[in-house]
This record gives structure tokens, sequence and C-alpha cells, in this order.
């Protein structure tokens, strides 16, 4: 089976992938922060247990323990966005239950007790909530989570309380950037209760012209209703980047760049990682443009994914000198996309 | 035909190609800075009236007046090196006659009389030498020339005065340049009585890594002595070059600049002359390293002349902007190199 970030899905010439988080604590022990290695130790072997009980089988879920691990491994888990950087760098009792297809992962203590996140290619909310919400169902018969019915799911932070959701979609944003749309969108979103973000969530910066957008609101508002709203603004945004992306493609200074970026792609030797997300960004902004042909946003992402530097050294098994990677980054894509050509 | 600038020659690999120029002026007239336009016609009268004769006849050599010809006529001229940058800016009576094949033009009322030159592919100073020998033995038949037995040819300019020879090469010094060699080789030419210089001759910047050689001295030294220093050090030269490229040869970031140099002029839509003489140069050096296969340094000659910006104009046979030859630039490109590999 292929794994998430190797498909894609619905609006998959703006959209990346959907991910629908909940921020859970089991109501017998204090929020991670105050819990001393030990106790930690204990969260992680309740949930595992529960884990380990039949209703879970299909999930085929491996559990790895940050602390044994090590960089490479670590840093690829984050590159492929089923752990957050933050709970990397813990030094103790991290823990995180992955699905087989890599669409599902629990961290055991990162700010909460529980984080489970679902992941799917292209635009989904509704299909990956109700994958979240029927692992969060089962979860919630064997684990006591911490629950008031005024507020809702107690978490750490105030951000996360009531649904506990964090509900976001990843999309490919070339034209909206190009054509200086970003800063007025992103301050409309706050309006409507939504953030953008950079690639890897909270205060990075954006890559390869792809912004993370998510709801903002956990508090007086439903899940189903915080979904609605997110895909709303969401099609609303894909039709804007749809209509500028028409614009573009009379440009010839930007069908140019698209043309060239394929080339360089096909014959570079060396690739850094952010030369690499630029041209990328071209490549699939040229193939939702028909300028570019004999590609699919499947291998697009596959090989974003693949392109990442932790991702490198996973498969080379070795750390890899900024050279090394750059070289095996040029193979790759002088690879991928041998048989990409222009229109 | 081909024209010399469509073929390559000896040493191709660094030589691009060879000039030997002629200055010379008529006894019976003073220097042309001291000449009206009426005197300036007569002399170019003189001369055309000497050129129609038989013994002429095999190098069907055609008049040219810069004066009635377009902006776009005469500095595609300068551009093919058959006229000087100095000449096209005067603003009477200048008259040019070229050869069939392009190889031999005879300025009349540039700094001197009469500017005789040869061009010719590659490294070939004996022949192109003799060429020019000929044709100066048969105009000094028809033509007194201001010769005197002590100082040899009178020229206006000092610098001329003996021989009124300059011979000169045009070298692509990539790894040279690379390597910081280029500044230690030009002041070390100056001892020896030569000197370097840009593309288009004295006070042009070199541009794609192509430099041209030529002798400095003309008085007290004979034109074949000259020649044989220029050819012994050109050699020497060349020889330094191939070494070092041989040394460039083994580093990943000049393969990956050649590499994706063939990538962006196989397929971008918009280039530059000044990126195009950049790309071409890196290409030229990958082809003498056996990075890249499928083209050859004649057809690398013969794009290079065609790309410059009133050869594409001619071509087109009027005015562009400039973003419209860059696309035609690019166009061209595209279609010569389509079958050009990385090996």
């Amino acid at each position: 089976m292929n794994k998430w970030y190797e498909k894609s899905g619905e609006c998959s010439d703006v959209v990346l992938s959907t991910r629908i988080r909940f921020a859970r604590n089991m109501s017998d022990y204090p929020f991670p922060c105050k819990l001393n290695s030990n106790v930690k130790s204990q969260v992680a072997n309740d949930i595992k247990r529960v884990l380990s009980n039949k209703s879970f089988a299909n999930y085929n879920f491996r559990c790895l323990n940050i602390a044994s691990m090590n960089r490479i491994d670590t840093r690829s888990l984050v590159e492929c966005h089923l752990v957050s950087p933050e709970f990397i760098k813990k030094d103790d009792s991290g823990v995180v239950f992955i699905s087989s297809e890599d669409n599902i992962s629990i961290m055991v203590n990162e700010e909460d007790h529980i984080r489970m996140q679902v992941m799917k290619e292209g635009l989904s909310l509704e299909e990956t909530y109700n994958v979240a919400d029927e692992l969060d169902n089962k979860l919630d018969k064997n684990l006591k989570f911490a629950f008031n019915e005024n507020l809702g799911y107690l978490t750490q932070c105030l951000t996360n309380l009531g649904t506990g959701m964090r509900a976001s979609v990843m999309l490919h944003l070339p034209a909206l950037k190009e054509c200086g749309m970003i800063e007025k969108i992103s301050s409309n979103l706050i309006k409507l209760g939504l953030t953008m973000r950079g690639l890897y969530g909270e205060g990075t910066e954006p890559k390869g012209d792809i912004y993370q957008i998510s709801n903002q609101v956990t508090l007086g508002i439903s899940e189903k209703t915080a979904i609605k709203n997110l895909n709303d603004i969401t099609m609303q945004i894909i039709n804007q980047e749809r209509n500028y992306r028409k614009e573009l493609s009379k440009n010839i200074q930007v069908t140019d760049a698209i043309c060239r970026s394929l080339g360089i792609l096909k014959t570079a030797k060396l690739l850094s990682n952010d030369e690499f997300m630029k041209l990328i960004s071209n490549i699939r902004l040229g193939l939702s443009m028909g300028i570019i042909k004999g590609t699919s946003y499947d291998v697009l992402n596959n090989i974003t994914i693949k392109a990442q530097p932790y991702m490198l050294m996973k498969e080379e098994k070795s750390e890899l000198t900024s050279v090394k990677r750059d070289q095996k980054r040029a193979m790759i894509m002088n690879t991928n996309l041998q048989n990409t050509e222009i229109l």
C-alpha cells in the first residue's frame, strides 16, 4: 500500500493534503508538563495497552520510542508530518503510534497526553474527520478522557480547549503568492477564525509556496461546523488560486520560469532543498496550467517528501553531508522527471 | 558555402577563430581624419575600381555603404566581427567590401584608408596570414600604399606603424577564468608584447569567458615572427586551459553548472544575451570535458553568432523588443540543442 503522501486526491492541483488532529488528556493524570519520566511512561503504557486491543488491530499501529531512535529516524518522522518538531526535541518518554499507511499517528506525551492525527491526500475534510472521530470514540471507551460538560475536552493549552480539534489543509498557492495576495488572505482568515502557516506548522516559513490553513477556534463551535467552515473557505481560496493561475498562464515570464525549472530538475547534479522547493513549486504550477506533461501530482507529492534532508539520509541509511544530500536529491529528480516534458 | 563562423577548426575546444588585419594607407591622400566627405568618397571609389579588376573576382566582394544601411544591418556586421564598432558610428563615406564567405572584409575610411582583415575558424594563424598577405600584395600592385623603408607601412595611429598587422586569436578560457588565472596571464602577455581583450576588441568586456589575444608590437618585428610568437604563446595557453579543465572535471559544482546550463538552454522560453553567453560557455566546456554529447563546436559557434541582438533582428527582418529577442534566442536554443544530452 502506498503512503498517503505518495498519492493525490481531490483538488490536487491546489490541495496537497488534509489533516485532522485531536488533543486529548486522561483524567487520571496531570498534564504532561507536570509529570516526571516515570509517570509519563505509565501514561504511555496505559495507551499502549489499549491500542493492543483487538478493536485497534486494523490500524496496524507500530509503536516508536523517540528516545531510542536516532536523529535520522526521528527527524524524518517530522518531515513526513507524523510528529511535531517539538515532540522529538523532548528527551524522555515520547512515544508515537503510527498506522501502517502512515496516515494515522498518535503522539503520547507531547503537549497533551494524546495528540492523534489523521492525514489524507488532497481535500478530504469530512472523510478524514470521520476516520479521526472513529479512532477517538474507540479510545474514549477505554481511556477516561478529561472532559467538562461546559468546556468540552480539557487541554494543556487554552487554545485547544473545547473540541481539541485542529483541522487543516495544505495548499499550494503559487499564483496568489506571485500576485501578492497572501498577506491579504492571511489577515482575512484571522477574522474568520482561521489561520495560515508555513509547511511544518506554527512559526515556520512557507516553502515552495505551500501554506497550511487551519481552524483557530475550538470553543463554542462543533467539530462539524468548524470543518464545514474550513472546507467552504478552502474552496474559495482554491477558486481564487485557479483564477489567478489562468491569468499567469498568459505571462511569458511565468511560462519561462516553469519550463526552465523542469530543465534544471532534469539535469542538475546538485540541488539544495530550498532551490528544489522553488523548482518543484513551478512544476506543480506548470502541470496544472497544462504547460508540463508526463508527470502527476502523486509523483510530485512523493518526490517532495523524499527530497527532504532526513528522508534522503533515511533512504541511504546513514548521515550525508550537505553536498551528498544535494547530489542524491538531484539524482532522484533526474530519474523521476525523466519523461516529464514541456507541452 | 558556410560562413567561417558556422564552422570549427583546429583546437576548436579552446580556439574559436583566428584573425589577421592589415592597416594600409594610400600615399596620394592624407589620413582619413584629415579628409572631408568628398575626398573620402574618392578614396572609396579608387579602391572600388581596383577591386572590380578580374584578379579580385574569386573573392566575390560585395560593397556595402554604411551610411545607406539601417541600424540592424550595420550592427549585425559588428556582431559578425566584419566591421569595427567605431566604423559604423561614423556618419559619412564608410564603405566595406565583404567576401562571399564573410571571411574577408575591407573597411575603407575607418581609422586608416584600408583595414583589411581575414578571419578563419579555429587556430590557423599561418593559413590566415597567407590569405591576408596575398590580398595585400594584390592591392599593393594597384594602390600606392604609404610605405617608408625604415618605418614600414605608415598608419594614422603609431601603434600600427611598421607591419600594420594585428594578428589575433579568440579563445574560450572558462577553466583559467574559474581558477582565477586570467589576470596573471594577461599581465604576462603584456611583457611578451601581446595583449588580451574582450569579445569585440579594445575596451570591451569579456563575455562568455571569451578572450581575444593579439600582437601589440608592429615595429621592428617581421609579420612572420610576430605570428610565430603569437602561435607559440597561444599553444601554451591552450595547454594550460586544457590542464585546468581536467582538474575542473573532477569538481561536482562545475559538472552541475554544465548540466543545468544544458537543461536551461533546452527549456527556457526567455534568454537574455548575458545569460545565454554564460550558459553556452558552460556547454562548450562540457563538450570538451565529455560531459555533453550530441552537439559540436560548429553548431555552438553558429548559434553563438546568431543569438546576438542584431543578428536576431536581421533574421526577423525587423526591430524586436528586448522580450521578443529573448524569446527568439530561447527558441533557437531549444531547437538547436534538442538532441544534445548529458553523457
